[in-house]
Order: structure tokens, then C-alpha cells, then sequence
């Protein structure tokens, strides 16, 4: 086999862009972030003010760092591989070998064989044969059990910083995190930015968001269940992350090969190019053929979580028979994919027989694939699911190394007609069920939602599975609004996601535009994120997340002053921006112009706006003294105040 | 000059879509919709049960007809004139000449001139001259006078039919209206509809959405002031429709020249493709030359309303210097547009002196274009706005054309961070209280609203709008709800513009991906209008407005049935799907495959469900005899009784 897969093809850079960090007490902790740098303003006198830069949340791991060489064919570097080991409580071990089934062939000649005939699109991963780890016996090793004991892993304290999203603690609080975080101050952000501060007061609607995130504060997050930190022992190369209500509404993008298209070097693409545009996590949903060693790219090469549906290889594995599904299977795929890495599974363990009837009258029947599998599963053998009488089984698995449940609604609703029904809810009730066992093994869980709902229901699926799942975070995907818009469910379920993000949901899995008709390209994953980002940082404002509106302020404040680059800049995609700006007014000058190209030089309500500033900022009565006198002298008194009222923000 | 306005570019036709047309009582009410045909259903038996077609709203006027023939030299039949004259209350008159100034020249020599080096660009419409219409002195000739009077004009019976989406009055109620409708079903119409006549009960949030739209209840409504019908008596070509919170929601699209870009036949052919895409009013925004020519081809040719801004002509006039707008300008200025035809004025009349301190402070001051003007003006001469000294003048023009208000918000914020503020509600005070002199002189009116507003604050804009502009119709644009996403401005502002239009928004002004950035093109004014339908159709569905969910229901049923064509054909913008779908499995034979692109042949959660009611649609046990048994037993007999659970359903 050749070596096809190729170096990168992504450019990292975003411009004007810096990569900081900030490390914290414990060692190795040391959190990336983005930090944008900003042009002056330039006042009516003719100074110049300095603009503070914006830092952001990275999800884009080493591949942000441009002194980082990022080699795909050697993977990541495993961040938290000292962390895990120096906890005493694991164990390599030789692991399971790897089957030709495994990538969806009988033999390993047939694997081969295929394979050359790809001309060299596929291989192996070259460090596949490493050992893998997992929990000493009689030991667990998620950072549920360790938050229960009291215990601050390196992963949360990592995640308090990342959640402050560069902010500093300024009140009287010394602990350590905070003094570690203001040492660390650029220079530039001596200057007041008390306006861009400024933040409205969010509503919530009962979730618990601190002013600051402590690494303590996560830990108990996590000790409650209501926050999860997917971060499998064999993903060392994960940046830690947190799900959860009370932090930053999370976003996931969903790829993988089909049997239809796409191969290895795609996906891997695809990965890279979700985390770039700001993906959270990434779900690999490959089906048909080399499953494993596409996911073995993918996770060494991912500093994001990766989840997986294993129902979907399982199946693969009996030749897309579901019938032939076994539990023997359905394990082996299990401890297969945790060794890999793999930080959360897909687990529809809520499809229970009783509840198949009740989808029988819908509009669409059985949506999810997993839960239409285990559906089949169910009827052709007369028996309850075996991922619900085998769900002590799977908690075992889980716990040894750390992977994530994500407990999926198989039955969730595929129209809007089928929202909000009595099947999906049943399941829900058995997903609450399902997360009390979880916990007792310490498993960390989140709990996957709908699907299609209109608006006026999508409150009531956050406050049922807030109550029946006992806070653990909900994941959803979507909803959409409408069912009417195939080619935009992007937007149809970018609607819903921001307001379910809003009501508490946890993290919103992404849908691209051409869910329903087709598999992404590289534009619908971008279309499909940026949507995503846009309604998880709406969610953030509406609950009033600290911090959340500083991007906000400072890309109106660029806007108002016609700081052009800084407005590309600053937005979430500046590529875009620039090029829409460029496409009506393709000139440099342009971008200096203090007019915009929709109104031309002599009609900008910007620049009528800053006139008036310009206008009043010459007189120097002060505005004060003109209240309370008559209409007319009161408007030429207020003219006269305009310099109070119109001069640029020193801030 | 020569002729250079081409015949249109625009392909009308969407796929397997049939214009048909309901006759009312009063002569001349036609209502055109589109219906779109379905193929049938295949049962597992083989057999086919037919699907009926599709009735949905129509906004492409005689365009969508394919027996029409429309040449935009000629502009479009009068449908109304007749209704308009019939009712004895307007007086031809001469008009007033038309004037170099009116496009932006000194003199009309210079105005040639300028239009030869345009190559042809540019031409007067070959009607120009025709003679305006007027209310006869002492009459009043809007829609709200009539409807006070208690009066059923020709436009409300329509606009009652075109509301109600071809559904029919199924109860006792034996109308002359209803029985129109009904003896106008189709063939197919005789299929039963049930399971797609189900619809979630909605909330509407105190509104009073009727079970089926009566003419006299759009009377009621429109003698309220909580619906307006904008139809202004000089333009006869347009289609009766309504904009209220008790009928279903609306969109506006923007077009218009600028001085950096675009000619005349650029925006009536933005028009025809924004009305193609389902706008309900388009507002001519253009600025610098040839303002009166454009608008007047634009008028001539559309069969929706048109609004405009006209202080931004006034503005032209004045050589684009705000000080030197005078009322009698402004005045000369809505009387020429008037008697061209625009159905509805934003008028900024809510910039008041005392309230522009209030925006000094604010991150981004004044972002509208006529509040900024107003406010520049307010300064510079020292004295409250004309248009506020001078609004009952201004009543007395509308009232003498009918054209609408759209009282115009002029301080909404431009930022997350200046949402809700004292600005804003201080100038929405103002509108309440123009609003109220406006009905005086029997005018319509709806309130224009913000802007960029996060989630949790927008409800609070529609509550006190509601309360403060005594359920005048509320006209929003977006909001966006987030400022970091400039390109993609579409998506932030209809996931704002799904839930106002959900609390009660009757009219969602559209926003394109290039806002803030460039002047939209052709694609933009799609996506921008796609973006909107998708929010208002959300909030049709939210709202519960009868019939808004049989579209749903009906694209779901095709989905679920791998009714490829039919998916297409009933969504928003069929080419998009078809052309998506296709760029994954581009073969003909891929539109009848019993799976889909996303998972291949062996792995669709749809045809395993599928497969699932095929299983059990071969045992013949009835399921009610299952229950009440063991759970094995029940399983077993659950699988015999399948076939009443998974049978394709006949309706």
C-alpha cells in the first residue's frame, strides 16, 4: 500500500490571528486560545486609540499553532497522556486484535486486495499497533468517579480556563486559577474596555452559570451529572471539553464515509475543517467499508472528542443484517472502538419493544438509524433489545475507559407532525432510567434529542428531559422548525437549535445543508458549523454567559468606526465576510472608506451618524446644563452638548 | 434612448406546479395559487393510492401563469382599476410634472445625456404619462375607511380566499364564500386528506387566529388597525394581501440601485425573481440617480405591493446634504411617489429631538438611514422633525391614495449591545401615539421594529409594540441575534425573525447574506428570501394558523415514501434540493431508489423502517389481542401484528 494520505490542505491561519495560552496550576495544563488583534481608532482630533484584542475559544488543537508541525501521518501529540497515566489507574494491555471484519471484509487478503484497487486512497494508520490502555481491575477511570471523589483532574482545571473565555477574575478571590490567569495579561488589555463589557442580563431559565468558571465549579458539574467531559484514556490527544447547562453551549459536526462515496483523506479533511470553523466534537458516522481504520485516522489526528454510533459497524460486521445482530457483536465493537479512542458512544439503548407500536401511526415512522436497527433487532427475534437488557454490560465497558455515554433517541420525531408524540417520550422516560444506572457506575451521560418540532414545542423537550434525564446535559439535533426546506435545514434547524440551546440544551449537533438529500462536501460542513456556531453563541447571549457579548461589542465598535478588517476579522467567518465585501467594492481603498458599498459614499447612516458626533463634538457646552429649558433652546443647547454625547469611545 | 429594458431572464416555472385560480362573489375577485401535483403512493401489495395535489400561496402574480403573456414594456394588467373606479370616490387629475430632479439630474438635458452614456441602460417606462388617480375632495378612499364603514371591498373577499391557502369551510357554514371555494376542488381533492390535515395546536400568544378567514373578518381586522391591506388606488396591478397578526405571517424583500451599483433592469428583475421566491412586498430602497424611472418600471411590473423610504429621494433632491431637506421637498416628494403607485412610506417620524441624546451613548448610535438623516436634520436646524410637526399633513396625502404607513424605527439598535434601550422605546412611545392621529384621518399603519436584539429581549419588543401601538401590525427587520456573523446575517436574523414572527410580527423584513457587507445580488435576494419564508412559515406553524402544517405533512409523507420528486417539487426551492441530491447520486435511477445518498442501499433508517412494516404487514394478527401478555408473548404477537402497525397509510 502506498502512502496517500496526504499533508494538509487547510490553511489554519485565520487573519490577524494569534495563538496565546494560559497555563494553569497544574502541569501541562495549558489552554489555547485565538486572539484577534484590532486596529486603532481613529478619533475626530486625529488620534489614535488602541483597540484591546479579542481573545476566543480555539477548537482548532495544534493545527492553530503555526510553530506546531502537524504531521497526519504521525498524528497528534497525546496532551494528556501523563495525565492519565500519572493517575495510577490504568494498564496497557495487549488489546483485541484487529479482524478483517473490522473494516468490513472476511480476510485481510480481500482487505488488501480492495485496497490496491483504491489506488492507494486508503491505508493503515502507521502507529495502529500501539498498546492500548485501560482501567486497572477493580479501578474506574472517568472523570465522573474522580469529580465524586473530590478529586480536580488536570482536565477540569483546563476547562475552567477555557470556559473564561480569556476573561480574568477580578473581584477579591485570589485562588490560584485566577492569579494564574491575570499574570498572564497582554499588554494591551491595560486599556479600559469597560464598554465592551457591558452585557445584558441573561435569562436562563433556572441554570446554574457562574459569574467565573473554577475548576471546582466543574468538578461539581461533573460530579452531579450535569456536565460531561468526553475524554476516553485512549484519546490522548483530546483537548478537554466540557457539555453541560451551566458552560458554553457546545456544537458537534457529524462526518464520515458512506458506502456510497468519500474516502479516508476526505474525512480526515472534513475533521480538520470542522474544528477550524469551530466544532466542538465531531461524530464519525462512517458506514460500509474500512470503518476502523478511517476512525484510527481520524481520532489520531482529532484534538476534539470523537463519537461514534457502534450499532453502525456492528451492523456491517453481520452484512446489514440487522436481524443478525448479536450481543456478542455489538461488544466486541464496543471494547474495538474504546480502545481506539473513541470519547462518546451513541447508545439507543431507550428503543424499547413496547414503545415500537406507538410509532406505528406516524407520518415517519422510525427515523434515527440506530433506532430503526434495534427496531428490527427487536421484532425479528421477539425480544427486548439487547442494548437494554445488556445495559450493565455496557456501563462496565464505558467505565474502563472513559467513554461517554450519549444515550440516543432512536424514536425521536422525523417531521413536525411527529413531534413531541408518545414514543418519543416513552423513550425519554427509559433514557432517565438508563442515566441512573449509568451513574452508579460512574459513567458520565448525555441524553440525544429530536429531530423535527415546531417552535411552540420545542420548550416542552427541554424541560421534560431536564426533569426526567435529572439534569444530565441534553444533545440535540436541531430541531427543526419546519419540514418544508430541504437544501436549508441548516436554517429550518438553526432556528431551533438556538432557541433549544437558549432553553439549557448542552451541545447542538450541526445539520448541513444537504440533510435529507445527500452527503456534505466541504461547503455544506462549513455552512453547517458557521450555522451552528451562530445559534450556540445566540443561546450564549440570551443566557446571559459572562463574557458571551464581548465578540459582539467589539465587532459593532469596529463596525460603527468602519474598521473594515477588524470587522472581517472579528466576525466568525472572515474569508466570507471579506470576500461579500470585496465583491461590491473589490478596491483596498475601499476598506479604509468610511462608507459602506450598499449606499454608496454619500448616503451611510454610519457616516451620517458620525457626522452628527463630528458635527457636535465642536461645540463644548455641556449637555447637562440643556435639560430642562424649552424645546428650541433645549435643541440648540443639545447640539452645543454634543461633544459629551458624540465623541468616540475612548474605551 | 433606446429600448433596453429586456423581456425577463426569469424562468417562471416551478416543477410539476399547475396555476389555478377561486373565483369569489364580487366580479373580478380571482385568487391565483399554484398547485403542485404528486405522484401516488406505492403499497406493498403493488397497488397505488393517489396523492392529492398541493394548494399553496402564490406571490408571482401573472407571472406564475403560464397563458399570460407579460412584457415589462407594457407592465402588467390593472387588475384592480375597476374596483378602484367603481367605487365612485377618486378623480383623475393631471398630476404633478415630472422633474429632472426626481431622478437625481438639474435638468432634463443633463439627464439625457447621462442616460446615452449609460449605453441603454436606462429609460423612462413607455407609459409614463398615464394620468393619476385621487380621492375626490372630501372622500377618503383606503381600505380602513371602507372597512369602518362596513364596507367588503373587492381586495378583502380576495385576500380572504388567498388566506385561507385553498383550504375549504368543511363545517355548517354555508357562505356564499365557501361555497365558491368549494365547488372549485379538484378531482384529486376527493382522496382522503386526513392524516395530513393533522396539525399541532398552536400558541399564538393572545392573537385571534380564526379557523377559516372570512371576508367580514378582514374587514373587522382591517377597521381595527390590526391589519392593513397596502394598495394604493395608482397601483391597480397589485394582489390584494394583508399584513396582520391574525393572518399568516409575511415577508418583505429589499432591492434597490445605489450609487456605487446596478441599473433599472437589474432591480425589476430582482423583483420578479424575489417575488418568484415568495416575497409578499418588496421595498424599493434605491438611492442616487434615476430613482423615479426605476421605481417607476418596478411599480409597473409588480403584482405585490411596493414601500419605499421617500426621504431618501427627498434627500437626492437636496444633493444629498440632510440640512437642507425642507417639509415642502419632503411633501412634493411622497405626492410624486404616491401617484407613481407605492402602496406603503416608511416615514421616520418617530425621531424626535429630545430622544437623539439617548443614542450618545450607545455602542453603534444611529444605524437606520432615515433616522439618521432626521437626526442630522433635528441638529442642524435646531427644531423637532417636519415629520413629526407635519404628520397630520402627511395623513391627509396617504389618506388620499391609501397608502400605507410604515411608521419607520428610526433609532433601532444597530447592536446586541443597544437592544431595548431608552432610544428605542421612547421613539416606540412616539409611534403609538402616531398611530392613533393616523387612524384619525382612517390611515393604515404598521410599526417598523428592530434591529439586533438578543433572544431573551426580543418577546419584550412584541409586548410593548402590541401594547404601546394598540395591535397595529408590528413589521421587524430580522432581529439579527447575534453581531459576529457578518455573511451569513441571513441566519442570524431569521432565527430572531421566527420567534417575533411567532409572538405576533405580522410582516419579517428580510435580511441578505450581504448585509453590512455589499449590495445583495441575485443569489443573495434567494437566500435572503428562502431565510425568511423558512422563519415565517416556522412561525405560521408555531402560531397553529390552520392549514400552515398540510405543506409539512405532505413533504414528510413523500420523504418517508422515497417520493423523490415530490420531496422536490413541494419544498421552498425545488432546484436547490434536486440539484443537491443529484451532486451526490446524480443518476435518474437515484430519484426512484428506495434509499437515500446520506447512507447507501444498505444502511437507510427510512427503508429499514420500511422494511420494518413490510415484515409485519405479512402476519394478519390483530395487535390489540397483543397486549396484556408477558413480554415475550407479546413480542411474538406483536410482530404478527404489524400489519395494522405498519401499513402504509391510504390517505
Amino acid at each position: 500500500m502506498s502512502a496517500a494520505i496526504k499533508p494538509s490542505k487547510i490553511e489554519n491561519a485565520l487573519p490577524n490571528s494569534r495563538r496565546i495560552y494560559l497555563d494553569g496550576q497544574q502541569p501541562g495544563v495549558r489552554v489555547a486560545f485565538r486572539e484577534i488583534d484590532q486596529n486603532p481608532t481613529r478619533n475626530f482630533d486625529g488620534s489614535l486609540a488602541e483597540n484591546p484584542p479579542v481573545r476566543v475559544y480555539d477548537t482548532s488543537g495544534p493545527y492553530g499553532d503555526h510553530s506546531i508541525h502537524c504531521d497526519v501521518r504521525e498524528g497528534l501529540a497525546g496532551l494528556r497522556r501523563e495525565w492519565i497515566v500519572g493517575r495510577g489507574d490504568v494498564e496497557e494491555y495487549e488489546g483485541r486484535d484487529l479482524q478483517p471484519i473490522d473494516d468490513g471484509y472476511l480476510t485481510f487478503d480481500a482487505a488488501n486486495q480492495a485496497r490496491e484497487k483504491e489506488k492507494g486512497r486508503l491505508e493503515d494508520f502507521p502507529a495502529l499497533c500501539r498498546t492500548p490502555l485501560r482501567a486497572k481491575k477493580g479501578s474506574c477511570v472517568t472523570q465522573m468517579h474522580y469529580a465524586k471523589q473530590g478529586i480536580i483532574t488536570p482536565e477540569m482545571e483546563f476547562i475552567a480556563i477555557r470556559e473564561n473565555l480569556g476573561r480574568f477574575l477580578e473581584c477579591a478571590d485570589s485562588s490560584a486559577l485566577s492569579k494564574a490567569a491575570t499574570s498572564r495579561r497582554t499588554p494591551n488589555s491595560e486599556a479600559p474596555r469597560d464598554s465592551l463589557l457591558h452585557q445584558h442580563k441573561g435569562q436562563s431559565f433556572g441554570a446554574a452559570i457562574p459569574e467565573f468558571v473554577t475548576a471546582e465549579f466543574v468538578r461539581d458539574e461533573v460530579a452531579r451529572g450535569r456536565a460531561i467531559i468526553p475524554a476516553n484514556i485512549n484519546h490522548p490527544e483530546s483537548e478537554p471539553m466540557i457539555i453541560g447547562r451551566n458552560f458554553l453551549v457546545k456544537i458537534n459536526a457529524n462526518i464520515g464515509n458512506s458506502a456510497v462515496l468519500s474516502s479516508i483523506d476526505d474525512e480526515v479533511e472534513k475533521m480538520r475543517w470542522s474544528i477550524k470553523c469551530g466544532s466542538d466534537t465531531v461524530m464519525d458516522l462512517s458506514t460500509g467499508k474500512n470503518i476502523h481504520a478511517t476512525r484510527e485516522w481520524i481520532i489520531r489526528n482529532s484534538p476534539v472528542p470523537i463519537g461514534t454510533v457502534p450499532i453502525y459497524q456492528a451492523l456491517e460486521k453481520v452484512g446489514g443484517k440487522a436481524e443478525e445482530l448479536t450481543w456478542e457483536i455489538f461488544r466486541d465493537t464496543l471494547v474495538e472502538q474504546a480502545e481506539q479512542g473513541v470519547d462518546y458512544f451513541t447508545i439507543h439503548a431507550g428503543v424499547r419493544l413496547p414503545y415500537i407500536p406507538m410509532t406505528a401511526k406516524r407520518t415517519t415512522g422510525i427515523v434515527s438509524r440506530g433506532g430503526s436497527i434495534m427496531a428490527k433487532w427487536c421484532l425479528a427475534h421477539h425480544e427486548e433489545s439487547f442494548l437494554y437488557t445488556r445495559f450493565r454490560d455496557i456501563c462496565e465497558i464505558m467505565a474502563a475507559y472513559d467513554v461517554s455515554f450519549s444515550l440516543g433517541d432512536g424514536l425521536r420525531p422525523g417531521s413536525i407532525a411527529d413531534a413531541n408524540d408518545e414514543a418519543q417520550f416513552a423513550e425519554l422516560e427509559t433514557l432517565g432510567e438508563l442515566t441512573k444506572i449509568a451513574w452508579e457506575y460512574d459513567c458520565q451521560v448525555m441524553i440525544e434529542g429530536p429531530g423535527h418540532v415546531p417552535m411552540h414545542l420545542i420548550k416542552e423537550n427541554m424541560d421534560k428531559q431536564l426533569e426526567t434525564c435529572h439534569e444530565a446535559p441534553f444533545y440535540t439535533l436541531g430541531p427543526l422548525t419546519t419540514d418544508i426546506a430541504p437544501g436549508y435545514d441548516h436554517i429550518t434547524s438553526a432556528i431551533g437549535a438556538a432557541m433549544i440551546g437558549w432553553y439549557g440544551t448542552a451541545m447542538l449537533c450541526y445539520v448541513t445543508p444537504k440533510e435529507h438529500l445527500g452527503l456534505p462536501n466541504k461547503k455544506d460542513v462549513k455552512d453547517g458549523v458557521i450555522a451552528y456556531k451562530i445559534a450556540a453563541h445566540a443561546a450564549d447571549l440570551a443566557k446571559g454567559h459572562p463574557g458571551a457579548q464581548y465578540r459582539d461589542n467589539a465587532l459593532s465598535k469596529s463596525r460603527f468606526e468602519f474598521r473594515w478588517e477588524d470587522q472581517f476579522n472579528l466576525s466568525l467567518d472572515p474569508e466570507v465576510a471579506r470576500e461579500y465585501h470585496d465583491e461590491t467594492l473589490p478596491q483596498e481603498g475601499a476598506k479604509l472608506a468610511h462608507f459602506c458599498s450598499m449606499c454608496g459614499p454619500h448616503f451611510c447612516s454610519m457616516k451620517i451618524t458620525q457626522d452628527v458626533r463630528e458635527y457636535a463634538a465642536q461645540k463644548e457646552i455641556d449637555e447637562q446644563a440643556a435639560l430642562g429649558v424649552g424645546m428650541k433652546e433645549k435643541a440648540e443647547e443639545f447640539v452645543a452638548a454634543g461633544s459629551e454625547l458624540y465623541q468616540v469611545s475612548k474605551t
